[in-house]
């Protein structure tokens, strides 16, 4: 089963302490309770999206993925003055803006959708970024906006 | 009186025809409208910030002026699948996390906080803008909501 | 033959009125004369490029196809201050200094050849690039112009 | 003296909890061992500079403030793959490179110096920067550089 | 007179030889080519402003001083398949575009002003940079040339 | 053998002059050494992938093929303040956080890598960035990481 080996990959960062220093140690026993609060909101907004990136750095950078965890999700996504729909209208806001980040656009597009926002919002913002980025930042939103429909049909 | 001088702008664009070709002159009748549209949802949102916004383009490119009116408030502000509150919190994320617009994210600072956006809420904008477009983009974006803060108690 | 589901789609948009609202109807019937100088516009200078992004469009965001008509090409492309040589000059020189928008780029490698600029003068424009937004930039622009070119001759 | 009202800006984060929700007070227990380890690391590398961004946050958004210490400073910046010299040029660079954060830039280019790298080192990165992100970003970083060395002598 | 303290810069990195390593020198005796056509080009084009650039660096950073004179201008600029006239058009559409170059931007339109680009032109280069890079940097682009046509108001 | 058609493709760039005019042939006495020295440079720090760049460009731009040779590598890399490792981290941090040029970022990943920077160190810039850039830029390095890595062990 799929969880087995995120929680093999979980207790392996625990157990590896690749990259870990004398001083890093110490923060060993209290890393489980962001950590854990993030995961949890990880697979909540993300998704199995979500988890795939995070598995996706398990060789290559387990501590990117222990703060992707801790300090986005943890921290930051935990935090309640915003709620998760206008959080996600927020990012997916900024990385159509940015133009330079598709994957985590997709992820944010796909993690808006599970939170409530609507399609028909998503194009929405993508209109609004054609004022503030210009029209080719725009347009490649709406077609990761297109991707993600249509990858989500073929799941389903 | 401040707005007959904006009258007179808006009637100066209107007759002076300023960069006007044959192709163009056939937009005049149906231009009203959009304008018209615009420049409310303009004052409505914006208000003193983006009127001079409006005003210190007179002289040096009125067309950008009547462009700025008729597209992006005109035809995208006035759409109303997404609320003013939902508008705003979308353009201050953008603005923030591309760090290169100051005096527009300024304007939408102001606009934010004018359609009921909190200063709590504001702040947690730039919280989030710290995970996606880094901590600078997050720090310059609350220096920036401070100096509106600043400035709006001055007026009032 | 594809013109006629050109013609069907900007019935659609005309028909459909997705996403359209009170305030939004009253545009109904002014619209065409922009969007039709800029639909004209758009296949004068982009040619099947640019009837592929709008077509893209259709069932994910016929709004942003109909703006990107209406702004972009019914006002902006249709003013005649500059020829359709140095618009295509300036939209390339851009588009390869931000570097997020290779698709974009390519459309208009593409319209600034349609319009009488040479390949020779497009990898000059890319040089330039080297200095301004650095050699990335200028590479990345280069390739993109390489692969119009190859498309190009497979289209001959 | 100057680092009791620190001393007091701390308590008062640690009490006025700010923000603070039913989910985050969890976090109380174990923040004190990131935080503190973050903010002597703010004050060995960024010095007065890295002080001052912080105090600047205390009102408008003290938790900006709490993650700025907590997550580049106590997680990122205590590492140790790199030494502190390594990391300052690594950032220095980008930050030159992306040319829409002058003040991070300034506070890096001080902490860079503060940790042995030399007046010379700092130009030739610039130059390098001219590279990959053009000229412009050069020129902008070897004036920032600049600033940072006037200011540095004025204070001496 | 001002001209004889440049004459004596030049000199000063012919000999002072900052930073030159063994097989940098080898370079000596052909950088005067590419230098002295260089400095002629940015006088050319650039004239004061451009002339202050290089002085700023005298102190600072020499050899990016050096490096600008050569590549820039000895090498790109003094190219000739696109006319000064159009090369400027692509420089300050691609500055304007990028929004994090205010500077450079103000002195390329200062020097598209001195190679003849008329003032409704680079108006008109903002507007189309609208569509492309968004209103903000349209709008910061074209109160760049606002403030450059009224400084050299000033000096006539 | 390979490098056969890179001699025929330096002596091609001499004789054919193209794009040269009057004014750039005097540069052809002199370019020699720089683009010597530069050539040696690349193929030591690049390698393969360098050598892949400048043969792409034979065809579509075989100056802006000579000018990376000549001011990249004849110049700035050439120069010897900061040595081949703490240029790549420079380099490799910046292209990171730009985010708009994944191929010059495998160019210097594997450049990184060639000049004894390890992996684990690369992996550590990354983590860096998402402080400065964010973590989308900090992910798409350590994509960009993973398949720099992957592709070396397939031609081992």
């Amino acid at each position: 089963m799929k969880y087995s080996s995120i929680i093999i990959f979980i207790l392996g960062i625990a157990i590896s302490g690749y990259g870990q220093t004398e001083n890093q140690t110490k923060m060993d026993s209290t890393k489980t309770e962001r950590f854990e609060r993030g995961w949890e909101k990880l697979k909540e907004i993300d998704g199995e999206a979500g988890v795939k990136v995070i598995e996706s750095l398990k060789d290559i950078s387990p501590d990117l993925g222990k703060y992707t965890i801790e300090y986005p999700f943890g921290d930051v996504y935990s935090r309640e003055i915003l709620d998760n729909r206008t959080k996600e209208i927020a990012v997916v806001a900024a990385l159509t803006a940015m133009g330079n980040a598709r994957p985590q656009l997709k992820v944010h597009i796909n993690a808006a959708l599970n939170v409530g926002v609507t399609e028909e919002e998503l194009s929405e913002i993508m209109i609004l970024m054609s004022v503030y980025a210009g029209f080719p930042s725009a347009l490649n939103g709406t077609s990761a906006l297109k991707e993600v429909l249509e990858e989500r049909k073929v799941v389903e």
